[in-house]
Parts: C-alpha cells; structure tokens; sequence
C-alpha cells in the first residue's frame, strides 16, 4: 500500500512534469524561456503547501480521490512565483538565480518581461480547466497584492524610516498572499477548512519573508548564492534594519552604495542585536501558525519549521 | 424609451467609471499609476467590442437584460490591453504615449513592470465575478497569446527577411486574439453565436495590426505621435517592408540607427508601392470580417469601417 509519502513524492514528480509540459506548449524561444526559469525554480515550496493543505485531516492516505485538479492548482501557484521571479531579475538586472543565468540575462529585458507574463497567464489558463471560480478567485487576489506588495517596495525604496507596520504589509502583500493562496486552494480542493489553511499559509509566508530577511543581511554569502546587504544597496529598508535602527539612531543616515559600505552596515545591524530580535519574531509566527492549524498535522507543521530551518 | 446608441453610451461611461474605480482601489502610487494609465487609455475600442457583440441579432433595444456581467467583461478586456501597454511602454523605454507620459516615464521600469502586473491581476479578479469559467478560458488564452506575440516580435527583431505568415500569426497573436476574446466575451454574455462574432474580432484585429504598421511607415507623425519609422528603429519588420523588399531587394540589407536613416526607409518603402498593398490586404480583411458575420449589424460593421478609416 502507498504510503503519504509516496503518494506525495508521486505528486510532486507529476507537477514537475507538468511544468515542464507547459513550458514546451509555447513555441519557440518562449518554451526554452519558460523551461529555464521553470528549471531554475528551487523548493517547490508553494506547490507542496497546496498539496499538504489538501491532505489536512487525513492521516493515512488521500482526502483527494481524483487529483488531477489538485496538480493543477499546485502547478498554477508555482507558475505564478515564477512569473514574479523572471520579472524581479528584470527589475533587479540579476545575472544569475540559484547560480543559474536568469532569463533576464538570456534573453534581454524584452525576452524577460514577455516570459514573465506568459508564465502568469498560462497559471490561469491551468487553474481554470478545473472548472472552480472560488479557485480563479484565490488566485487572481494572490496575484493582484503581488504587483501591489512590488510597487510598495519600490515607494519605500531608501526610506530608512519606514513604519514597521508599513513594512509588514509589504511582506504581507509580496510574499504571504501566495503562500495563504496555495494552502486556500488545495483546501478548496478537497473540502477542507479553506480560512484556517489560508491562515496557517499566511503565517509561513509572513515568517519566511522575515527570514529572508535576515538571511540578507548575516548571509552567508555560499547558502544565500548573493552578497550581505544587496537589499540595503536596493534601497530596501527590512525587519533587521527597523529593528536595529531603534538602537542605534545614526543608522537613519545611511545610504550605501557599495557593496563594502552595505556589508559594514550588516555588521552595525547585528551588532544591535536586532537580528536575534527579527528572528524571534519570525519564530514566534510560525509557532502561531502551527498552533492556529485545525488540528495537529506533521507534515504542514515539518513546512512551517523548514521555513526557520532555512535559517539555522 | 432609450435607444440603442443611448444604452450603449451609457454602458460605456459605466465603463469608464469601473475602470477609474479599479484603479482608485489599489493603495497610492499604484492608484495614481493605474488610474494615468487608464485616462490615457485612448479609444476604448476593446470594450465596445464586447458591449456591441453581446447586442449582435439584437436590431431594437438590448439582448442583455442584466448587464453586470457585460460590462464587468468589458472592463477586464480593456484591463488586459492597459496592461500590455504599460509593459510595452517599459520595454520601448517610451516617454510619451498619446501625448501623455507614460507610467515608465513617471515611475520607472519598477514602477510600470508592477503596474501592468496589476492591471493584468484585476482583470481576471474583475472577470471571476461573473462566476463563468469558460469567460476566463477566454480571457487566460487571449492573455498567453498575447505574450507569445511579444515574444516573437523579440525572435524576429532585425531579420528582414522574416517569412510573411510568421509576420501574420504575429499579429495575430499580439493583436487579433484580444479582439477575438472582445467578441466572444459579449457573445457569451448574450448567449450569441461565439465562434462567428470571435472569427469577426479576429478579422478586424489582424487588420487593425496591418494599417497600424502601415502608419508607422506613412505617417503622418500628427496623426501617429510618433516618427515614422519607429518600427524600423527598434527592428520590427512589418508587412509594409515584407512587401516592399519582395520589390526592391536591396532593402534586405537595411539596418537603420539613425531617425534619419529610418525615414529614408519609409520613403523607398513607400515608393515601391508596399502600401498601397498592405492596405488593400487590411481592406480585404475587414470585408471578410463583415460578410462573415451571421447577419447584417450596421453598429459592428460601423467599427470594422473605423479600422480602416484611421487610416484614410
């Protein structure tokens, strides 16, 4: 008999193929375009939270006989992250992604742009043969506080005073939406308590930007593949950084614009004890967002402790 | 009793509205944003597709007694083709757009990148409340077509020597699929005949795409807002040209970088007699556009007329 874990192993080797299928649909570059970014995707982290959240309250096998329209979902999450990926290396101009050249740095700002909104659109066109309008619902507010949480990162840019409640919705807007999104959807899917899944997502995802957060600014630079401080060069003013400047005021002033000067201001930060600080509360929210889970489930709590295993 | 030309002005001015109102409901700047790139939104040609598709067969008042779900379509058409702008606008590096500045020039490729994000975002949100899955396929296709039309624009840059149907199903993606997806939408709406009326967007999208790069060519820049020869510059190879080299094979060897040089172009274009033939290819167009249509419908055949009449 097949166990969780084989059935989930199974599935993410299905999304993954399916991923693939999809970027081989569009013709030519754009299939080499997709197939790189989609190649380059990492954790697979967003799909596996649809996937898990559908399986909430099943402890042995599958709360979803028939599955094929779960696989959607996770692909249709996934598609979306990656879209927002190829357009952040736009933005940024980033050479490489998880030391793989970007599809900025392979086909220009154009190639880019174009690959980016071909990947958004094809998440709907994925999500949409399920059939489910709460389901396109869920997606289409994930994506519209995306574009939102990218603009407000760039209103913000160099403001070293920025309210920590204004940074937090920052988070909330970029990051946390889609998570919570991956956990509605697959709860959709198999008739699970969508609100306290889409919580629980939210929580991870608002946990997982504060890490990243951090990661930023301690490194180090072999697992974060980017040197300290690139988002201080950005102008990107983060939980560290709110945190730290309360204890030492002259950080108010700053602006670097090398990357010594951005790494020396690392230091100032961690020297306030500001990270311990940023990490705490990163902890605390996945704590919250464990202990806020309907009932006690061992695979969705292993995604929330892996969100801060990413930091120790 | 209100006329068929009253409901429609009126539907369009709530249009309008709802397009302002999607706008104001992003958090500043992307309210600003969104709302300049949707005041400088032009003809609105898009939307009055789908309000006039939805009235095809409908000689006296309105086939559509609650027009909720038309005008919501309509909106999230004109969403889409916003949103392919501001992208466009950032990949052109375009200062000016009909006269006023463009969402690039105001707010950077950050600012625009996520600000066409947005747009494209709110049109699905828009879209869903209709509860009709098969009016996102629509939407989804029409949107991935889209970007594989970008895409393609960027394969063929400076190949002068580009296949014509290549050139066409260019155009017809970037261009004639959103134009079909406007009809087919009203048609859904309406309960119309969808394949028909989306055939007839298609027609007059593709021609609507010919005289457009016969304009860049001819000019006049009074009418254009733009050099002639802007195509040219950025190395898009148009049917004007495609026809023209097949006439004075020295052109395959052109590769203008001066304003100059492209306007010297246009003129040996223009003297091969190329657009005279291209136009007659878009006339031609738009006659199977309206004898294709399942009846006569002087409002839908007034608008394949207007395609062409940008052009006299």
């Amino acid at each position: 008999m097949a166990t969780r874990g084989d059935e989930l192993r199974e599935r993410l080797v299905r999304v993954e193929g399916r991923l693939r299928e999809i970027a081989a649909e569009a013709d030519a570059p754009l299939d080499r375009l997709a197939g790189e970014t989609i190649a380059a995707g990492g954790k697979r982290l967003r799909p596996l939270l649809v996937l898990l959240a559908a399986g909430h309250g099943d402890d042995g096998g599958c709360a979803v006989a028939d599955d094929a329209g779960l696989l959607r979902a996770a692909v249709a999450v996934e598609l979306i992250h990656s879209a927002t990926l190829v357009h952040d290396d736009v933005l940024d101009a980033a050479p490489l992604r998880r030391g793989v050249p970007t599809v900025w740095s392979v086909a220009g700002r154009q190639g880019a742009t174009a690959a980016g909104d071909y990947l958004f659109a094809r998440a709907f066109g994925e999500l949409v043969a399920n059939g489910r309008i709460d389901e396109v619902q869920v997606l289409s507010a994930a994506s519209s506080a995306l574009a939102e949480g990218e603009l407000r990162q760039r209103e913000d840019a160099y403001r070293t005073d920025v309210p920590i409640d204004r940074y937090l919705w920052r988070c909330e807007l970029k990051t946390a939406r889609l998570f919570e999104a991956a956990c509605r959807l697959g709860a959709l899917e198999s008739g699970g308590p969508a609100e306290a899944l889409g919580l629980f997502g939210r929580r991870i995802g608002l946990a997982f930007q504060l890490l990243d957060d951090v990661l930023d600014v301690c490194g180090p630079v072999e697992r974060t593949g980017k040197p300290r401080g690139t988002d201080l060069l950005d102008g990107t003013v983060t939980l560290p950084f709110i945190l730290a400047r309360e204890r030492d005021r002259s950080l108010l002033d700053v602006r670097p614009v090398t990357a010594a000067e951005a790494e020396e201001i690392c230091d100032r930060i961690a020297a306030t004890g500001a990270l311990e600080a940023a990490r705490e509360r990163a902890l605390a929210m996945v704590a919250q967002a464990k202990d806020g889970l309907p009932h006690a489930d061992a695979a969705l709590e292993l995604v929330a402790d892996n969100v801060v295993a990413r930091y120790a």
